[in-house]
C-alpha cells in the first residue's frame, strides 16, 4: 500500500483538520511540514500539489488531493474498517443529515470560526495584533451558530446522529483555538456544545 | 411517494442550485417562493425550516433539509435512474476527485464569487448601490481561481472528470449571475472555462 504523506502545518486548522481525521481512523502515514514563514505554500514544488498555494495537501501513490474536508471524506470512505466510524452507512436520506451538518460546518462556522480563531489565536503567536472590529464583527455570528447547535445538541447526541461524524470532526479544530482564547465563553454559556466536544477535545489530546 | 417541496428565492443562487439540479434529474417538485422582502425568510415558521433563516429549504415527507449542496447531494443520490448522472459512482479514488473540486467551488469560488453576484448584480436589481471597494477587492480573488480553473479544464472535460457533474453543477448559478455583469471579462479571457459552461447555461435556460 502506498505510503500516505499529509503536508502541512501544525499551526494550520485545516492541516489539523486532516491529521485529526488520520487519527481517528488509526491510518499511519508520512507528516510532510511546510514552512509557511519562509513561504513554501506558495512554490513551484508546492503548487503542484494544491494550486491555490494553501495547506494540507495530501498524497496517496498518485492520488494528489487538498480541500481538508474532501481529504477527511476520502479516508473515511478508504478506511471504513479502521479506527472510528466517521460516515453514516445507511439510507440516503441519513447520509442527507450527515450531508446537511457538514455544509452547516462549511458555510456557517466555519467563515466565522476561522476568522476567530486567526485574530484571537494565531496572530498573537505571529506577533501580530489582533483587530477588534473584526473579532466585534465576528463574535455575534459565531454566537448565532452556537446557538443552533446548543439546540441541535439537546436533541441528538452529535451533530448528525447518536455517534461521531466527520460532521463532528470537522468542527474540532477551530473549537480548540477558540478554548484558548477569550472566545472561550461562547462555548462557556453553552452547555451542550461543549459537553459535547470538550470530553472529545480532552480524549484526542 | 411524498411530493418535494422547494422553498426559496428566484433570486437567489444558492436556490437556483437547488432548481438546477432538481431540473437536471428530472424530478417533480413544487416551488414554495419565500417573500424575502417581507422578510419571510425570518418568520417562525421558516426558521422551522432553516434555523439559519435562509433560503433553500427542502422538504420531501419527514425529511426536512437545507444548505443548497446537501439538497443537490441527497437528489443525486436518491434519483440516481433519473436524468443527468451527477455523481461519480466507482472507486473511492475517483469519488474522492469530485469531492475536491466541489470544495473547491465551495471554499475557493463561492466566497468571491457570491461577493461579486451580490454587488454587480442583485444589489442593481434591488436598487442599491454596488459598492466598488468590495468589487476590487474580490474582482482578483475570483481571478485566481478561475485560472486554476482554466487549467483544469483544458487538461479535463469537466472538473471532475469527463462529464458534467454536481460539482460543475453548483459553480452554474453565480457564473450565470456574473456573466450579465461587468464581471464577465474575467470569463471572456478565459477561453476553457466560457467553452465549458456557456453551452450548458444555453442548455439550460
Ligand atoms: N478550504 C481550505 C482552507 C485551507 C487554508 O485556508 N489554509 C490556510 C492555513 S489554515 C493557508 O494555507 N493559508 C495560506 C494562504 O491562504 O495563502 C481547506 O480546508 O483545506
Ligand atoms: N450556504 C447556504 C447559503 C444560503 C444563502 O446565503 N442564502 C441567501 C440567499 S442566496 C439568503 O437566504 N440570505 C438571507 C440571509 O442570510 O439572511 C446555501 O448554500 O444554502
Amino acid at each position: 500500500m502506498a505510503v500516505i504523506k499529509a503536508h502541512g502545518s501544525l499551526l494550520s486548522t485545516a492541516t489539523q483538520r486532516v491529521l485529526l481525521c488520520l487519527y481517528e481512523k488509526e491510518v499511519e502515514f508520512q507528516f510532510v511540514p511546510v514552512n509557511m514563514g519562509a513561504g513554501e505554500h506558495k512554490s513551484e514544488n508546492y503548487l503542484s500539489l494544491n494550486p491555490f498555494g494553501q495547506v494540507p495537501a495530501f498524497e496517496e501513490g498518485n492520488l494528489k488531493l487538498f480541500e481538508s474536508r474532501a481529504i477527511t471524506e476520502y479516508i473515511a470512505h478508504e478506511y471504513t474498517d479502521k479506527g472510528t466510524q466517521l460516515l453514516l452507512p445507511g439510507s440516503n436520506k441519513s447520509m442527507a443529515v450527515l450531508s446537511l451538518w457538514k455544509e452547516v460546518e462549511a458555510h456557517q462556522f466555519d467563515p466565522a470560526s476561522s476568522k476567530l480563531a486567526w485574530e484571537l489565536f494565531i496572530k498573537p503567536i505571529l506577533g501580530m495584533a489582533t483587530d477588534s472590529a473584526v473579532v466585534e464583527e465576528y463574535e455575534p455570528k459565531l454566537a448565532k451558530v452556537l446557538d443552533v447547535y446548543e439546540t441541535r445538541l439537546s436533541q441528538s447526541k452529535y451533530l448528525a446522529c447518536d455517534y461521531f461524524t466527520l460532521a463532528d470532526l470537522h468542527h474540532l479544530p477551530n473549537i480548540q483555538c477558540l478554548l484558548g482564547t477569550p472566545a472561550k465563553r461562547l462555548f462557556d454559556s453553552r452547555p451542550h456544545i461543549l459537553g459535547r466536544y470538550l470530553t472529545l477535545l480532552a480524549v484526542n489530546e
